[in-house]
């Protein structure tokens, strides 16, 4: 299936069968995940992989009870650090160092980039930030998930500050920002399999500028 | 390639040869970005298709120079709306409508459910709202072209009032968020061509809970 072919057959599942997802499908979903791009390349996140049914049970509520989320075979949880630190910097530039055998030395112009840009800008604004690139992974995951004929659910739609408190999250740092429920389609019980995709005409959604 | 090859192989070109990427690739990757998900399906947003050379260069000193904006095939510039209005959710109503072949009338508890979710918020919080849902299209668009072996690069670094004063955006009732410079990478003259990818290692960006 092309890409183009993947992204016209996947949707938004509202239902899920409950099947579990082949181990290597979903190491492929999160490679894509891994490889995703961001500003600086920084991924200011960390992505929860939850296959443990009492947990996902506990979360349910906090997503407004949508079933996706105990019908899931993996629910993955999209977590924002909280803040942007000077460590947090150093680490990733450690990481450059060490992936690319190039001298912490030699990267200070780098690092001086990337701490000038984001250090610079108050908590809320840095958040704001971080919360897009997690968008962006999410765009790719989707893509992603499609191409390996996996279903998938983007969810915004769940309380943050009662997921976050379900998971410890701040107390690692992180804040909820997205979920993908992913397994395979109910289509008995979905609604919405046989739906056609409504898409803005080309025409309305591109100006081309020649 | 598969996906993952493909997102392996891709990088945010840093130099590009200026070379006209085809048309039916990119026609592809718009395609793909029209098939992009976004929050209630309403992609709140249009993008700009630069071919004009003019355009590129006048666009690039908004840009801080970086060479890519002309040396670019194509400039994609990624435009939300200013805001949610209820007549833009009835114009996505009525898309539903005709897409589905489902009277309006059947569209109600839909249509509320959106309405009430999106009208309500501030201007502001309408406007962060669908910034994301950008994001969310460029994570698509770059694993798209990615897979379509073309070269691109995604953009934040840019004075959004003064792309949006060069494209007269405001009375388009749009707003800059994102750019992506499509095209093929300068093998001579991009010191990144062989920079190896820089990623947290799954252990650290994943936290598994089984």
């Amino acid at each position: 299936m092309s890409l183009i072919d993947a992204l016209e057959w996947r949707y938004a599942a509202k239902r899920m069968n409950g099947k579990k997802v082949d181990a290597s499908k979903i190491d492929s979903l999160l490679t894509s995940i891994q490889l995703s791009a961001s500003g600086f390349g920084l991924q200011p996140y960390q992505v929860l992989v939850i296959e443990n049914e009492e947990l996902k049970a506990k979360i349910q509520p906090a997503a407004f009870n949508q079933p996706q989320v105990v019908e899931s075979s993996h629910l993955l949880i999209f977590a924002a650090w909280n803040e942007i630190t000077e460590e947090k910097i150093n680490a990733f530039i450690q990481l450059v160092s060490e992936t690319r055998n190039v001298p912490l030395e030699d990267l200070k112009a780098y690092k001086d980039a990337i701490a000038g840009s984001l250090l610079s800008r108050p908590v809320e604004d840095q958040v704001k930030w971080m919360d897009k690139q997690v968008y962006l992974a999410m765009g790719t995951a989707l893509a992603a998930a499609a191409k390996l004929e996996i279903d998938s659910t983007p969810m915004e739609g769940f309380i943050p500050a009662q997921v976050d408190a379900i998971l410890n999250l701040k107390e690692k740092g992180l804040h909820a920002v997205l979920m993908m429920a992913v397994g395979e389609r109910d289509e008995s019980s979905d609604f919405m399999v046989n739906a056609k995709k409504v898409r803005w005409p080309k025409e309305e959604l591109f100006i081309h500028v020649i």
